[in-house]
């Protein structure tokens, strides 16, 4: 299935006019996905949140693409990201516009096949969590990927591995990359779902992602050291080979402001952090 | 005296209607008193907040119980807890209907004297901060407990041992329960404030729980390791033959929001955590 | 230049009317700058927010010193505060009526000076962060320092080390601090910024306050271990014979709320706290 490209809206790249305080929005490039070169990182965004309706959310995060982007847009790179090495290009927001869920999700793999193909690091931003799914699957069909050549870090309050038997939904991502991505290029021993936070998931989908091979860090496990937490996971689904994939749900973040829910050490899964080690070759 | 309970209201026993996904508005039993069995958890409302006022704070509490209720039921019990081999009861609200704050204290106590004495383990979910004592007069009295048998952990941003002496008010439960227990069942060296917070405390009632022969962990002592030093608490004061009482104080959960208060780790107190220790025996 | 207190607004000083829990409302003198003696703590208002709007900033710090005044005065001072031994007189606000920024700094430097020159220890509240210049301004005066005498701990999200080419604004107190201070007083090796927010900030500006010999704390390397960090800074800046002072910014508080920010630790940087050490003589 062939995608379109909607570019993203110039105001959205902010600036301070003050080449002594250069933010990301002067930094990355409003660019066409022909332009992408290999090592590039291109971000896709994805407009879309039928899925979270499928189950039982609020709609809304089809605006995460732009909000997103409006916030991230103002920072800077911080100290030691060299971005005139490192070449960023934004590709805009894949269109919906006529496409049922199915359509979106199909055209969003195309988009991030045709991005990896040309060499380049793809950043999805939803978007309902349902788009996981297809963006994984344009990263085993871009890279060719084979029989458990994937790892995969889900960073999440939620487990996500509901059964997508009633159609597509934002919470069965992780059940689809297990089942039923192309070539099994997932297996569960590469997998690790990392800061679920028990009360909002069943014993039922727990004991399944343990049945797949998958490990589970919860928050409570890993709040007192987020980041050597996080080095770990990595380690376990780097193997030899590996192409690794990190997918962030806004929830494990938000969790700060949830009551009763582990406040602190979440936050420190800063959205910066995780894209510096995003898809990092193993 | 003699106590009212009024039957939780069905809908806040919330449902995803998935078999391998049972939320506690699932799990726990809508039921009465007369079915409480031993060691079922017994979960008592009270729906009142004039202590609140008479200590100088704000209403709203009275709301807590069916609020809580609300946010509770929605959560699954965790991954490890197993809700067929414990029962739970939410056997209703305490009814408040042309009470006096001083009857509903005393209908409390009955409520969960009478819990007790049927072998169950209570949960109250207020209201005021003042309920706590009759809760701990209810628990003694069903007990049987004697001297020196209560053991008490009052998790907490304020240290509440105001005197009762113009009435009954939010800042006073612990004041009571050192000095005015049946059978002095709590002394002060089985009783621990935890988590308090100094800007909020006077050394006056800091230096009279010190008297008392009691502990003061301040959350600037604990948050860098909450379970840790709740353990800690605990070791303290679960003696030989003792039953142990826990507290939660809503706000030192809240602490997370007040600016310029510790923020962080004491969103680590979470209710559920706090629930699975609650009332063990020594 | 001279300089106009107008007295602070007796409402603003807390009480419960219980002398078993006296607040800082009730401990805390509403009194004039004559009757500051030796080691008595001045606070001064500033409710200026000028400097704000000149760096791009939201307007809404000039009602600061009256709101920090609201809260602070309902706290109690902890419980090993002697408050009989340490005076501390709230000796009103800088007037700033009828007057431009510039003739507000001179204002707040005579006030400094003239408290320090009479032994006081000021606790300056703004405002915006531009008054950061003119208050060590005052104290270097009113202290008579000489080069290299003087040791600065900026705890904040962001440098502030721009340039005031183009006028007074709230983001370039430290550039002023270590280029324009009387006879030099703070050398580069004597100052430490503290949790500084990289996404905040460009590596120009870093690269700038590491080229004038001065330390940058960032929040990521401080946020496991709060307070060790800032005694390791203390230690930094306090050399022999230094006078210390600290520079709150309200952002690196603030950050607990900011979505993506570090947000745990930095509200361990409670204002208390820092107050206690503010002004230590090395």
């Amino acid at each position: 299935m062939a995608y379109i490209l909607e570019k993203t809206d110039r105001d959205l790249f902010y600036s301070r006019n003050d080449p002594k305080d250069r933010r990301l929005g002067e930094l990355v490039h409003r660019g066409k996905m022909l332009s992408v070169r290999d090592s590039d990182v291109v971000i896709i965004g994805v407009p879309e949140d039928r899925g979270i309706l499928a189950n039982k959310g609020r709609a809304g995060a089809a605006k995460g693409p732009d909000d997103v982007r409006r916030r991230l847009y103002k920072l800077t790179p911080g100290f030691n990201m060299d971005l005139d090495r490192i070449k960023v290009i934004d590709a805009g927001n894949v269109s919906t516009k006529g496409l049922t869920l199915e359509e979106v999700h199909l055209a969003l793999q195309e988009a991030v096949a045709d991005a990896v193909s040309r060499g380049g690091i793809p950043l999805v931003i939803g978007g309902g969590h349902d788009l996981t799914y297809p963006g994984l699957a344009g990263l085993v069909q871009g890279a060719g990927l084979k029989k458990d050549s994937l790892g995969l870090i889900n960073v999440d309050a939620h487990l996500d591995v509901r059964t997508d038997e009633n159609g597509i939904n934002s919470g069965a991502s992780f059940y689809r990359a297990l089942s039923q991505l192309p070539d099994k290029a997932l297996s569960g021993s590469a997998f690790v779902e990392f800061a679920i936070q028990e009360p909002y998931n069943s014993p039922y989908y727990y004991n399944w992602v343990k049945k797949q091979g998958g490990s589970v860090f919860t928050l409570k496990e890993v709040s007192e050291r987020v980041m050597e937490s996080f080095i770990q996971a990595l380690s376990m689904v780097s193997k030899k080979g590996h192409i690794v994939a990190i997918s962030l749900d806004i929830d494990a973040v938000r969790s700060t402001e949830a009551p009763g829910a582990s406040a602190s050490n979440p936050s420190g899964l800063k959205a910066p952090e995780l894209d510096k080690i995003a898809y990092l070759a193993g």
